[in-house]
């Protein structure tokens, strides 16, 4: 595949666009998606166009397409149903061969609906246009693209999102910031008419910021290219889905969603291994997994060592390795006698390693016991509990005013100079580490800086095990090729 | 079982309190214990120990137990390992008869630790007291008990924990703050030699402010016994746990962490059964399904109606309540017709009913439909998807700056009367209603305005239709009685 070729390559970084649709009012999703490309960082022109009004949020508007000035790169569109195919006919009158058709009502209405769409790939093929939805909410690009999604992603990053609902990329952006995932790109495909997932799929799998992908799916109509596309990209990159067309009640909802022709189950579960994608269960673990899996070294085996502050997320971490396939090995002596020097005499090296409560010498946990683990050979993969930085002491202060004492200054730039070390573990030892703490990155710093450092800290200590069981999932699929 | 005769009570409602060890650093776990209690709406007296110190935190320091002016209700003890037997004898010949002893190094760490726990019993039943512990990190009474939890809950409400992990109960408070969940009562049980996680269920089971009870559990010692009160209690209110000693790994992380019996998860899997006790497979499951046990009604049947204003939730949730062994049935054309008026004709009432986007009147979403669903015959319970008020348009406005008009007081006015209603269906309508949104309480006001009348709002549609289905599973187990 050549990236060039990709349909999607002027539509993720359009040098100019035109909006057909936003007004001075709300109450048009064209209003919200031109708003968050003006402040999602895009650098190109903008062109509105409207029938009536002369001004839209201090744009000139144009009243038709074909009053622009020039041609643009892509045209986003929310009109009314009934005018889409005459308004793509005019794009393509006026030399514009990129659109985004977010109107809804057709394929998943019925059967009227499912011809007014044949039309508009009648007019796109007369034009030479290729064009993402209808019944989207566009696309988002993080890198000064375009960002027509509502809301802008607080964090640039290497996760790609491919996804048949609007929803999974426009409200769940807020719910990606909070979590600390970067996002590179997201492609809200809706009806899929024009441009589908196995088009996205080939332009992410060649995109260089893409480190992994994931997909939320309904169904899929080209069964035969998606599987010949998938088994190129999973070779290159990690590729997770998330399937919900496979119950009677999924696949009756995603049909009058977005007309979805999805499958039984089983045979969607056998296609997505054939091609080597690792299937999700839940939307949680859809983005927690492709977070894990576009951050992190891949593990060379499934032997994974713990390190924790407190044992109750140690215990619930071994186990819930256990049930996900991995290994806990017990270290031998000779590993555990370089630990015996950093724990007090109550706390256990077996594996999980918890240095139990300890207030004193942080450097033992973000320093020396991660490198010694990494760099031995019984273990692959390392999973932390506990980053317990300022965040608690700061709330201890608040309750003790002035009696009490605590050197919080000195505590964050020790905690920042050895988190920022840290975060650096898993390249320099080429082995995966991350983990998981109660406190969210508006809470702990150290939670952020680790995140922006490429590491995730996951809400749950049962999240970061089964993101861990994704990586090896993977790096045996990569194995196996 | 009578409430009055439980150990804990004194423990829970202590009259007068005395700490063991705090000092003017937070160096100590003392320290942060004393200040939680000061500041976690206790109302009764405090006494500090401290055999150096004059003054803790502007408390009069005693220098030892002897010299307090009067026996208290609860003694909290936080001294070196090696000391607990001889304070703990200290206590007794003050007639201090409830103690809950945070140091650890006993059972966890082996022969000679397991000895000197033994000890601890010796001395307490030479002098009739109970205790809580060895290595814990206390409890929490919500309603101006005591507080020794390092973290103050935000909320007051009706799920309580019993915990063999200290950090569930203390890192974990702020996490559920942020979930929006209430807590009534948690208690760290540690190693258990004394007070037991029976004595803390049937303590529970029996607590007028008590709906629901999650546990955290590495091992049960008193099998025989447990069971027996666990029987009574489901019969009562629902019982959630958490199971992690079932595997090698984690029962070796369970024996060094609090010296937990544990067993086969087999085992433990069927009799946690055989006690009508819901196991969870996560924390964030554990968590979860408390907090809807805690608030709606039971559902009579596993039919689920979904309502959302989005095709991918309505899509993911509907997939995953068919995993979850639930039924979401196609309504009959009569009840769909009652929506008809309510919906775009490219919608769906088919079940799911999917509004679609839409930013006109929101009162079907919030009032009509879902009264007329469950009030209808064809359904046992309504998932939602979709709690869009403020937040997004606050963010827009923003983007806008004065170019944009947004009416959002009176949006806020609507909304806010819209859903106290809404947050009454239940109740009403003597069914459950619950769902999701990826707006967090922080960010969308009514997202906090729904959970705080007591409808949980997760973070996930998937992890709504699961604590769905713990209700429906514990209405089964009700019926099975």
């Amino acid at each position: 595949m050549d990236l060039l070729e990709s349909p999607l390559v002027k539509i993720m970084n359009p040098e100019s666009v035109v909006f057909l649709g936003p007004s001075n009012k709300v109450s048009n999703m064209a209003t919200g998606q031109l708003l968050t490309t003006m402040n999602g960082g895009y650098k190109g022109e903008i062109f509105v166009v409207h029938p009536k009004e002369d001004n839209v949020l201090g744009f000139k508007a144009y009243k038709s397409v074909a009053d622009l000035p020039k041609p643009v790169d892509l045209a986003i569109m929310v009109v009314p149903t009934r005018i889409v195919p005459e308004t793509l006919a005019q794009c393509g009158e006026k030399g514009i061969k990129r659109v985004i058709i977010s109107t809804a009502g057709f394929r998943e209405v019925g059967e009227e609906g499912g011809k007014q769409e044949r039309e508009l790939n009648e007019i796109a093929d007369k034009y030479g246009i290729r064009f993402i939805g209808p019944n989207c909410i566009g696309v988002c690009n993080t890198k000064e693209g375009i960002c027509t999604t509502w809301f802008v992603p607080q964090k640039s990053g290497t996760v790609s999102l491919i996804s048949q609902s609007g929803t999974y990329v426009s409200h769940t952006l807020p719910y990606l910031s909070r979590l600390g995932l970067g996002l590179a790109k997201t492609i809200s495909v809706g009806n899929a008419a024009n441009i589908d997932t196995v088009d996205c799929l080939a332009y992410l799998g060649d995109d260089p910021q893409t480190r992994a992908i994931a997909i939320y799916l309904e169904g899929i109509q080209r069964g035969r290219e998606f599987i010949e596309v998938a088994k190129e990209v999973t070779k290159k990159k990690p590729v997770v889905a998330l399937y919900v067309g496979g119950s009677e009640a999924g696949a009756r909802s995603g049909s009058s969603h977005t007309g979805a022709l999805s499958g039984p189950d089983e045979l969607y579960d056998s296609m997505l291994k054939q091609c080597g994608i690792i299937r999700a269960d839940t939307l949680e673990d859809l983005y927690d997994w492709a977070w894990a899996l576009a951050t992190q070294p891949l593990p060379k085996g499934r032997r994974i060592a713990i390190l924790s502050n407190s044992g109750g997320p140690a215990t619930s971490m071994a186990d819930t390795c256990i049930k996900w396939r991995m290994e806990v090995p017990e270290l031998s002596n000779d590993l555990q006698s370089k630990f015996k020097q950093f724990v007090f005499p109550w706390a256990s090296s077996k594996n999980p390693i918890d240095l139990t409560f300890n207030l004193g010498d942080v450097k033992p946990f973000y320093d020396d016991i991660p490198k010694i683990l990494l760099d031995s050979n019984e273990v692959d993969a390392l999973l932390i509990y506990g980053v317990f930085g300022t965040y608690a002491f700061n709330l201890l202060k608040d309750m003790a005013g002035d009696r009490l004492d605590i050197p919080l200054k000195d505590m964050e730039s020790t905690l920042k100079g050895l988190c920022e070390g840290f975060a650096r573990i898993p390249e320099l030892c080429g082995k995966p580490m991350f983990g998981s703490s109660f406190f969210s990155r508006e809470q702990e710093p150290l939670v952020a800086l680790l995140e922006d450092n490429g590491m995730p800290i996951y809400p749950s200590p049962d999240r970061a095990v089964k993101a861990m069981a994704a990586l090896c999932h993977y790096a045996e699929i990569k194995r196996r090729d």
